[in-house]
């Protein structure tokens, strides 16, 4: 049972509910959405991400013959559920917003079009792959405005990240909002992505001299020659970077960068590139890491330092200052009735919705949250991508939902692109015709039993 | 390539400083040690966790045939290095807190003593499963300490959990803390931890009338009848709630639970006991969700809330108010010869170490960390649980690790259970011992070539 494909992977209500909608005959097609309630105070927008990753879910999901027994074994499931179980195959539609798009409150990432049964079975594992890589490409994106085309970032983050796949989650998510790569290898092989890697302070540490170190390191690897020079003396380190630049000349290997990963990082880069420069290593270039964010990034860079790239890692990998988002799946529609829930501060929009943007000057300047096949100004953003189970063409290449990214994260308003941006700033509007069916939704909740008033 | 197993799910720079090991012939011991430099804020204390998964990861590691090709279809990797690659195993020893053990800044989790590469390549995935499960068991510590026995904690943070492996991580880590078990469902056939779940508000949703929704669901679930309330009305639905109990007399099946999920719980919980009471039905219980963490669960139950279990998901899973921890895994010796960091801020303590606990009338007093094989007051809390890359003895049961782990919180000093607790109150002493050979490493890295002063 491998937690990342396994259907086992749910919260257990999914299972009795299931059990009850079996034993019950309730098939009724449902349509379940789902999106962030509220942005976080430090998100001015969110960028949409996980799609890919989320059909392949789907598209493969099944019980083993070996699922099958455990749940047989825990005598708490009906023959009739454990034969639906058996031969369960997620047959529904799917539409959503495409990776790479900026999204906001109430605005739909995913919709999920299936008899009931199978649109709830997949509700945690949906949510669980949708929200972490929306975090992090959100967070991603805020990074990658802040360096602006002045250095390249590289996700450093796989050792804090929260598990395994997050680690790899997050590597797939900040390459989507424009990192040039990770230093997580298994990414190269699984997504191709692009990998980076310099050394640890254990190989300067292990070795009898630091300038040892350094040149043993450029022989080894003479075409990935980074050198983390901030074991001792950061000063010094660099001085040593030159020497070993000098003696790795007659073997033809260059020296491309050198690393600081503490201290004050404008006045060691400052001090660094002043030796460089002396020692005449002009084009050895200075790559920074350690407790970095989008908000150290645009400091450091605003201030001058002459750093070329940096390793963003566990501020990224965890969305330190955002670890989660108010988001909900929701049951929008049943048997052809809009749904929605009532409960103080949670009430939600009913139907089939879809989001119009529109444009002035190649910025966004604000969205409708309709209704699907609504005519409404602007650019339907919701696209269909699974029909019946299957998914409507081949997987988007990572480099392709990069590039849409980047033009999605150019054409922000300019007031979204301040990391100090508030989501409230930017206009969504709900059209007449959400707002008249989330109006009849309320009367058809008040005329009928749904909400039984006594005697029971 | 399964990211959960692949030694591949690694930082890019484990394999280039592992390429010049072996190209070096470096094949001297290393310790390296795995500690947090200094505790959140909000953290009085941490509790050791992750160490089984860490161990299990150690002893299966291995390069599959299909990793070795990919590595050298990369054309980055010398040929030595594939061949070292292709048996490699992990042949070391590890030493360690066990798991359950409140420990404190700079107090090793774990030691790994091996050839410096093999010590070296498991570092990334190593950090990343401990630093995870230590990371929700601190803060399902929290939660358990501010319940204090007067109501049940079940994990329900899968889905906002970072992750997959995450999710499941929490359930194992927040149940040795003393939850009484998850929503997750994998959690049980993988780990043996109990599972608990209720309904969602899309049940209630999709069904004609709220009632009818109570009444179908405990019908075909009648041994796990918790009934979520709060969909509509919260109040009514108490009163509901007790109607399904009364239609379901019949039938020999009794309403357990009601959950609230949202609204202010305290007054929610006082009006839906009181409806609940006047109804006849004083045995069902009252479980409450939705945006809990400690500080909530203590003010409710200060409060008197009449409320029997929480349900807490998002905060605890992605221990929001402290998203990671400051940890590192250091190299303290090589070939025999005590090392350390120098630079500033991040100096670290050489040699193998070793925790001395001392208590006072059973509660913990003071911590003295000193060297492996030192005579101290207290009791040594490091143990060898790894030779020779084989584990000593089989894994302890998540029963024993709980019950252990009770007993140590139950020992805290009464000012550490205080939630607004800081660990900077509980008193850690360097020995003597450690404090020389920190001295003595710093002496001998003076003198040593090891800071290379010019002419190189």
């Amino acid at each position: 049972m491998n937690p990342l494909t396994s259907p086992l992977l749910t919260d257990l209500y999914q299972l009795t509910m299931l059990q009850s909608y079996v034993a019950g005959d309730m098939r009724g097609r449902a349509l379940f959405e789902f999106f962030v309630r509220t942005l976080p105070p430090n998100r001015g927008f969110l960028v949409a991400c996980g799609l890919d990753s989320a059909l392949d879910y789907l598209a493969r999901l099944h019980f083993s013959a070996t699922e099958i027994a455990y749940l047989r074994d825990t005598r708490r499931f009906s023959p009739a559920l454990l034969d639906y179980l058996a031969d369960w195959r997620f047959t529904g539609d799917v539409h959503a917003l495409p990776e790479g798009t900026p999204f906001f409150a109430n605005e739909p990432l995913i919709r999920v079009e299936a008899p009931i049964g199978e649109a709830q079975l997949v509700e945690t594992r949906l949510i669980n792959i949708l929200h972490y890589q929306t975090l992090v490409a959100s967070k991603a994106a805020r990074c990658v405005i802040a360096a602006d085309g002045r250095a390249s970032l590289i996700d450093f983050g796989l050792r804090r990240a929260h598990g395994a796949d997050a680690g790899l989650a997050a590597a797939r998510a900040s390459f989507i909002a424009g990192f040039i790569g990770t230093s997580t290898v298994l990414a190269e092989p699984l997504y191709e992505i692009p990998i980076f890697g310099t050394m640890a302070h254990s190989y300067v540490q292990a070795h009898p001299n630091e300038l040892d170190a350094f040149v043993d390191f450029c022989r080894a690897n003479p075409t990935n020659t980074t050198l983390l020079i901030d074991t001792y003396d950061t000063l010094h380190g660099a001085r040593l970077a030159a020497a070993a630049m000098r003696r790795l000349a007659k073997d033809g290997i260059r020296v491309q960068r050198v690393r600081l990963d503490s201290g004050d990082l404008l006045t060691l880069a400052q001090g660094v590139r002043r030796i460089l420069d002396e020692e005449g290593c002009p084009d050895i270039q200075i790559f920074a890491s350690g407790d970095l964010d989008e908000f150290r990034v645009r400091d450091l860079l605003d201030a001058g330092a002459p750093i070329t790239g940096f390793g963003i890692g566990t501020r990224l990998d965890t969305s330190a200052d955002a670890p989660y988002l108010e988001c909900a799946y929701k049951l929008t529609e049943y048997a052809g009735q809009g749904r929605m829930k009532k409960s103080a501060a949670k009430a939600t929009y009913p139907g089939p919705k879809q989001v119009f943007r529109t444009y002035r000057d190649g910025r966004m300047s604000g969205d409708t949250l309709g209704l699907m096949g609504e005519s409404q100004a602007g650019t339907p953003l919701m696209e269909q991508v699974m029909a019946g189970g299957r998914r409507l063409g081949p997987p988007k290449s990572l480099g392709d939902i990069a590039r849409y990214t980047k033009r999605q994260l150019d054409s922000l308003p300019p007031e979204l692109r301040s990391l100090a941006a508030r989501a409230e700033t930017y206009p969504v509007a709900i059209s007449p015709a959400l707002a008249e069916l989330r109006a009849a939704t309320e009367r058809w909740l008040a005329a009928t039993a749904a909400v039984a008033a006594p005697p029971y």
